[in-house]
């Protein structure tokens, strides 16, 4: 048999079962154990440790080739860190089925350690909660092109996130599209407002103004999460023992709106106040999507990337805007989920490959 | 070189390239054209004619093989029938397409005829505006059937329907379990109700009432609409000029609002009133999708689709509901649109192919 | 001078000053308290209590009158029962106001005693939590009319409601029209489903599996109020401890959603379920309202309730739908308040005073 | 009987039946024609005829006292100018009813000129459709003070208006609250974006760039109305036949969406992206409210509404915004509709009357 109809051969099965057939034992990733201590995380009031546990997955054909690969970077969610994801191991069974059967072309896979004492990073820069930005772009993708064979360009660099790191994929496009062409947020949150009013949202404001720190607050799930998110993107240095402006103030035993401060903190914590200024980075994306599960029981996030997406459509922003059956946590990581089905092929049509 | 070779580097070339080299020229289609004279749309009062112009897509191999194959019936909206489709050309590309990739196994593709004198079929039985359901069940898959090689089995035979047809997509389903396993309705209309109540929708009433025939409210576009949707839903062999049961009547020439006849009709009409009653045909699918683009003009559609997402849920029944960028015209034939990129790789998985 | 020079004068002033200058100290109600012992209640598997506190409130001119009054029920919330109504004060003074300012004509209000050990009544009839229809149609209504001077015909009763009282406002107008002729539901729930569908709600399902009783849910609010909306919806005298059908099941430790008994409470539970059977008793009414607070924390109540007054309007049936800037509890007693400003003047309209 | 005798009488008689007793033939306001000159609107590129049409109000007692009154200043829709204000009479017999029932206290009703050969002022500054604001503020204003016993002062002053004028009451109340202290919007449109992308908004845009003049779109609702919107919102002198820059460009026969063009209106049409820099403006109001009808056929002012009274609130801005049952015209002008109900009511709260 000649090379010639052997390929024949082979084009023919290709066309016969192709992709269907899958390879029961694909082969496998290798994930490196990265330790990092950063110098930007120093800088925090929160006692943040600059030890950085990160996970790297070089693709199956990475040691026996010499060829450089583009790099994906995964911002996770503050419960699946570094340390769940891989002992977990469905990430990593997505990812090497879906190079096995060509559904996405091989890739590095990062995912940095953004955890922290309080609900993790939330993906901003803060003096107080950490420079996680700086962290990303001036730390860790220098740190990652200077030790693997990497593709060190925007094309090749993609980002992509899970809630908070949903947010955080979006923002680094938003102001670091020299750095990342290719953006992919799951189930962002923060984009926009949803339907209350800031004054009226559910946070309990005289246990918060009269917490001494964020670990007395355990067990108040969204009163929790706004401390974090007022050190995040309302940090006061000289404000303990938040570090922070609360947006209320409390006056004869009552939480009062401060206008100014909820205004101010809206404008850096929610995503379309910013989004005009972005347009042109955005613009310059080889590839952006963002998508979001309809059920989640937050209705807030949902009615925000709604609007999100009308707002980059009005911007003449060209973007993926999915809405899927599921919450924000029941789809991700199962076999025919999002990650699998509709992050993976976004990433073969946008991250440049070739050298 | 031996096969054995040969067929391992052709499998390395899978892992470098795979999926992405696309075969320039996918072997094509074969485009039947099949006409047929029904006997069930003879009972109508439009003047509706029973001569049908049905196209039938042969997968490539279909001609040199002895086997059966899956078969897909498309519900066409009424812009865009079967000789519009095929002259466009975009539908069978994209299909051909695939078939090479392997983005789906081959399928017989049928597009039976639904167009007629007035906004064509709206996929349901009306004895005043043909009863569609019928032909479609009991004409045209005995005819598909007998004529070619299918896999003549509800596992086997999928609808796929757009607008108007989507909405038949998931009507067959309800009502046909038993002949289609599988459905995808691409931009599903009248799956509920919107946010405007019944006697505040935007018709023109005194035209409506007074017109004497379809033709007569060209250019009133949701006005002439509506008359068809009341001869398919409201129909009343016995009240000519419309033969229908209008859900307003005039007084002192102003339009009054008759509750019986507005709701009797949004039982008819609208999906999700009959949806608990339908619940165990539509959990027996083999699968069961929808989709909408958000940017839809009339947002009643999309909200309707979300709720019936949502009722789907509550019902226990198991489905896909996405949510796209877009509007329902954009996204529907381009290559990296919803009929390549969802429709197809949802036949794969659901639509069975061994004999 | 005249009578008749008198009376013009009177009008003149009335034109001059009208309702603007408002009597300093006006009139004062007169609180009875009416203690009473239901037997209707002792019918229930949660310790309800058949002794009842029940305050009426008689206008100012009672006492020195022999003419008969019309009635208001009042059917309180959870966290604000007769005695803290009565001891709060608000209600009354704001009566007392309108009936000095001519606001309204003068009624007899009565706030019947919905307290229990759990969330208090939900205004429905269960052998587990309380046949509370029947207590407030064949027990105080017919007390109030035999102690009182009352005009004792629908007519000239009125139910008006608070939240889950608002639900039992409307619920009293669907299946008693004959007892009460106008209603008003103030921010009234369940009405409808809101965006997420049952199987996602957030209750903390393996918990609610495990409790022994209400009690030890103390502190998980949702889940707490699940257990008695299951006792008041979905009762079962032969399941204790909570004598109710849950809608899930514990599979494997895991929560499974039965769709039977989802879809059952959901019948019994959510007023719109209903609506088209009760629609012609809904239209006899000489009043009907509800309104509802744009910012309650749980949309979902507000989305049910746009789209219970669009039901409404498809079914023809009259009545007024106000959503106003507020959440469900910052607008309802104050000076400018819902009951104030809508409320009252709503029962000037439509509630016969005349014997 | 005495004097003191028949003053109780009619005392115990306003006790008995206050304010329910309706005098039937309520004292008559009269109604002036104020034919005016404007120079202002001489300055406009679409023919606008600078004599208008001036209707005045003078309450019942005016011509007897020598009192000064408060004005309100009433900005009427394109379909119901002044002249068939006055002809229908129903807001002159409502204002009527309302001062001898002492709903209100007696003011002066203006009802300027806004009409014009396109869909009459939308309220702005433009200098192709006329420098709206400025008639309003240095023309309209100076006029009535200088003629009418006024209370010239903004404590006095409201500014009332319906559907476009309910925008320009908004407007007036962001850019001239030091003319204005009380401003009510009923059903205002532009205050925000709907759920649409402005590129897909259904305009036709090749007969718009193809049209001559505002004429010939006549037929074309949407299309002609924003061909007065780019004129009032991006008006361009230069730009004939329009004079404005149309958002969307023509290439090869197909409308492209110019972002620039896109983004710069929407910064001047839409309130609610200049809310944040008048939000001192709007605290300083005495009185400031908001309503809309739930049905209204375009959503988008619905939701617009919607969330601008959530801004408002952000932004510590006091207001009522009430969403009531019904469409944009159903309630306005009947008896127990919103002007009767709402607007009255509210002017008697804030509208300062005493000298």
């Amino acid at each position: 048999m000649s090379l010639r109809n052997a390929l024949l051969l082979a084009g023919s099965l290709l066309i016969a079962v192709p992709a269907l057939a899958q390879d029961p034992t694909p082969p496998r990733v290798t994930v490196v154990d990265d330790p990092f201590v950063s110098t930007v995380l120093r800088d925090n009031r929160i006692s943040l440790k600059p030890e950085r546990e990160i996970k790297v997955l070089l693709p199956p054909g990475y040691a026996k080739s010499k060829r450089r690969y583009p790099v994906v970077y995964f911002l996770h969610n503050a419960w699946y860190g570094p340390k769940q994801m891989i002992e977990d191991g469905r990430a990593q069974r997505l990812i090497e089925r879906a190079f096995a059967d060509g559904v996405v072309q091989e890739f590095i896979f990062v995912v940095a350690d953004y955890t922290g004492p309080t609900t993790g990073s939330l993906y901003e820069n803060s003096p107080v909660s950490g420079r996680w930005i700086d962290y990303t772009v001036a730390e860790i993708v220098p740190l990652i092109d200077a030790k693997y064979r990497t593709l060190a360009r925007r094309e090749s660099r993609a980002v992509v996130g899970d809630f908070f790191g949903g947010r955080g994929a979006l923002k680094l496009a938003m102001v670091n599209a020299d750095v990342f062409g290719v953006a992919y947020a799951m189930h962002p949150v923060a984009t926009g407002t949803g339907d209350i009013p800031w004054p009226g949202l559910e946070v309990d404001w005289p246990r918060m103004h009269a917490a001494k720190s964020y670990a007395e607050l355990g067990g108040f799930g969204r009163t929790q999460i706004f401390w974090a998110i007022h050190q995040a993107f309302a940090p006061n240095v000289a404000a303990p023992p938040c570090f922070c402006d609360l947006y209320t103030e409390m006056k004869d035993g009552k939480p009062a709106y401060n206008v100014d401060r909820g205004m101010a903190m809206q404008k850096a914590f929610l995503l379309d106040e910013t989004l005009a200024q972005s347009a042109a980075a955005l613009r310059s994306m080889r590839g952006l999507a963002l998508d979001w599960g309809r059920f989640d029981t937050t209705q807030a996030h949902v009615i925000s990337n709604r609007q999100f997406s009308r707002k980059l459509e009005d911007l003449g922003i060209e973007h993926e805007a999915e809405e899927y059956r599921g919450d924000p946590w029941n789809r991700t990581w199962t076999e025919d989920g999002r990650f699998a089905e509709r992050v993976l092929p976004f990433l073969r049509k946008h991250l440049a490959s070739a050298e």
